[in-house]
């Protein structure tokens, strides 16, 4: 089969023929991959960011958001069956840790990530188990959801928790309009009554976010701290999601809190250096965000299938992997990059 | 200042000539009412089911659903002043017991409940407590939101309960499309992203359930159980707000409960009559639902404010209080009535 | 191998010579049994109360409160290896139903149950699977916690809802002194720091109840129910934990209840009956309860080691399997019958 | 009446003769002091180093952990009457706010601090609030309780949250086992089953903290980190509680926490300072913690006359308030010095 792969670091992917995989352990799934979403992270691990961190070797497939088609299944597989379209969640683990056992899949302690430490989805067809396969709804293809399987549930995953401990118009920050914000203000929509407060540098990805969800959207211009404060009644947001986490907003946002509020940490790339007299004296809590779990990726769907989530996609053929990169690197991809294979 | 006052059991309402309250109490307020919601409650008070309950002295003035605007205030009041747009909370508790002190309010051990046990707001000016009032934002009036001020709260209150337990796509089903289970309908809705299953025997009541929500609407036709359990795969639904109680609901809703599913009790009227062997077989639980606390009140404005709670009224004016009373006996009355003094 | 079997209902059980059980799954695990505990369900099972709810075939082995140690595991199975000492949770679950990947294993959709629906534990040997098998720690034998496997696990899990929802001082009463009350008093003890206000008809039962943690003991003789209000101020508990679930119990239990409180069902036999005007006035709940998951019994494995649950036990070799029958039938048993191959 | 004041700051308390404080409000409450603890908080009063913060005018009287009998109570004063035992919660608090009616009114808007903003306890007697008095069990004696109003609360609540989220056997690290780490490791033992790790530099300290409840003691002589991974089986503890939060502790706190643990901000002075892409790989969590709330003063008393709260005190009369805070300023303070009035 085709497979695009990393044959070297700071080089263009190849293009290879590869053999199929194979089903050999019990809970195995082969899936042929009908979309595989194109992320900031293939770019980083072309550049070779991840190369002691995954420990994996070249060459390998890259493409850690994919979704398919069920083509083969392995003896104790019994929760999809041949011919099933799935999306699959990023990681495939054990089911026998504690982690697993509290339903805290993420935690597992030997967990394996496909695309990233080994073969991915940019291929004709991925072997993954069936511990990670999410069956989609007859409404849903593919090349629809792909591109959440990763950013979007790690955005589903935050709001999640946020929605859990909001009220009824309580203000909610949103900083960051991009991919992951862009999808965390559907699912804070569909899942809370908060009130929601977008904000970013750039107006025109603040125009979308009013279209999706935003109750008010706030230019980052040098005022919105005062401008979130303002329109808090000078006390701040119940919580505010940070899709960034650099470039200063961390230290933005937590000026946007109010006492007892919840700062989500989800993009990131600065430190979070607080004093810890403030951390006590407003009694504000910093709450880390990972990428969702199994059930969480099933929730997603739901949501995409209520149409409550959308996402923008451009496709690209496998044999554009490249061009899909390098569009990225450029910024010239509008919503998510997928390869159809 | 005139007031609707029930002088005597099994007899009509009286309109009377009575004092204005005065403020005596440091968190006393005196509101000149602005709407109060006629409730089937006021029936049963004028037929005596609530004489020997209530314990109150006639002649006195019913109607425990009042908004309004603040006329006067107490030395110790905060957090209203003269002029303000309010709702009132049914209830006037303590705030110093444990109950109220955990905000858990309704629970108060020595609470008030004017238009039962004290004069309530058929009248031109309402005593009430600072702790009863909720400012009303500036979109809204009170005629819009007064009825929602007891049997909209209740309906507001289970529906919080349910959506902090409910995730994306599970099944809640609701029992009864009427005046609260309407409102039920709308709160879920702005709350969660659940699947709202609406059965009731009314075909109209779930047209315009459909309207407002619902996302599969069942005729109780005899047939409900079945259609509900076909409807989620055979397991039942995780939740079941009953908003009925009575005719054989209980046993039919519980029959529609997923295993490890939340069964809200709101209507009364049968008995909950349900073998052990079966509740813990199935690890079903059943919870109670009272009216909301005054924070619980606070939300279902913001919901009313945001345009997600929406309630059809018919406005009388205080002289045609009995002619309401009447119409709601007679079922002539769409949505819910309303009187303007 | 010798196993403890059924042959024929209302028969005695036969002590039969059978092939040990081989790995045949990926996941599957053989445990030789170090102890078997002897449960009033097995007296059940002989007299056919099971036969047609199971469904199983005879001749088949009993026995459903099982430890031992690892003697073989398949291909897939990487949280114990042979040797470890092991007890067993009761089900044997599929692991990738949605149940099973919440952490609510107890609710898998397709689960067996050894001694119930297949071969048990009164036998040298026992098939499991990876996914029953909890490690114990060093100071504990199988012998000591075999009996906490079904009847202490499921004591463990509602004592564990009951201490999150419980605060220091609040009222817990525990309704019967027998089998799991006694496990639930220690656990409750262990987890939280409730008052714990222990009924039962037999004072020696209340005796040994308030030596391993009852703050108040009340002997169930007709004014048990005043007592408990009068302890409790006239309020009533926060808690009932009801092991009991026949007898009058429920309607006793829910009259001790507090405005709010949470009713937790264990014990069963007769029905939960209770007006819902009742259930909404005073806001109780009514909470199901089955055996614990596969995380609770870790859990309860952890307070045993910690010397915080202990269990009295009568052992019996295998081939007195029906005496100990037989004595738990005739309540000559003090604490838990087990079984030693 | 006598009072310790501070007449300027940089200087000794001064004894000064004033007049004893009135009921003039509603809610007003004066109170007996029967003792009141002498905190660190109260030297950097002294200081000058709150005289910006708390805008307080000269000469006032210090004194913030206050108990004592009830002497007067104004017209709306229903929880407490004269000759009543009480504790004070440190704050005085609006009642009436959105956080108040939540039952988080540590968070009230309009709250006073008597001791740092207004007149506090170092005297004969103290006016207060309604709202602030907690009444005594008849096992309790003012001196008893006095010191754990304000750090012991602090200790208390954060130990609530973290046993709300710690399973049986789950590690929590307590970091520093002085005042606040004393009363933490008290609370946690009473209201969870996690296993205690308590980390010091102070041997002696720790051989205390065995004896009220620590299950491992790790000294803090560089190598503490590596000790409590070991004891961790190298994942590192669901719990870090941080009573010093400065020196280090912080840093080397999240090198001990475990993935998704949580880590409790409770003493301060350096900065949180941790890189986004830790706290989101781990999906750590860091949750402030300021004082408790009125509840949770009750609950923090109910574990005082259960005897599982204890405190060691050291007594000095109001006239020898100077020499209090110069021992304690010295370190020659055993426990807690408290002023016996």
């Amino acid at each position: 089969m085709k497979a695009a792969q990393v044959t070297g670091y700071h080089q263009n992917l190849e293009l290879r023929d590869v053999d199929e995989p194979k089903i050999t352990g019990p809970l195995d799934v082969v899936v042929k991959v009908g979309a595989a979403g194109v992320c900031r992270t293939d770019i980083h691990i072309l550049e070779g960011q991840w190369a002691e961190k995954s420990g994996v070797t070249l060459p390998y497939t890259i493409g850690h958001e994919n979704a398919g088609w069920v083509e083969a299944v392995g003896d104790a597989v019994t929760n999809v069956t041949v011919g099933d379209k799935v999306i699959l969640h990023p990681l495939m683990t054990c089911g026998l840790c504690r982690a697993c056992r509290l339903g805290d899949d993420v935690h597992c302690e030997s967990s394996r990530f496909p695309g990233i430490d080994t073969h991915g989805g940019y291929a004709e067809y991925l072997l993954t188990s069936a511990r990670s396969c999410v069956k989609l709804d007859d409404s849903l293809e593919p090349a629809d959801v792909a591109a959440l399987a990763d950013a979007g549930l790690t955005a589903q995953h935050a709001a999640a928790k946020a929605a859990s401990a909001l009220r009824p118009g309580d203000a909610c920050v949103i900083i960051g309009a991009g991919g992951l914000g862009h999808i965390g203000i559907q699912c804070m929509k569909a899942m809370s009554a908060a009130t929601l407060i977008v904000v970013d540098r750039n107006p025109e990805a603040l125009e979308l976010a009013g279209q999706v969800g935003a109750d008010v959207t706030v230019v980052a211009d040098g005022t919105h701290v005062e401008q979130v404060l303002e329109y808090t009644g000078g006390h701040g947001a119940e919580a505010v999601l940070d899709f960034v986490g650099e470039g200063g907003t961390t230290s933005e946002g937590v000026r946007m809190l109010r006492r007892a509020g919840n700062y989500y940490v989800i993009g990131y790339g600065e430190n979070i250096d607080v004093p810890t007299i403030d951390i006590i004296s407003t009694e504000i809590n910093f709450i880390g965000n990972l990428v969702g779990s199994y059930t969480d990726l099933q929730d997603l769907m739901v949501l995409a299938a209520q149409g409550k989530v959308k996402l923008h996609t451009a496709r690209y053929g496998l044999d554009e992997c490249q061009r899909a990169i390098d569009d990225l690197n450029a910024g010239k991809v509008r919503g998510r990059a997928i390869l159809i294979p």
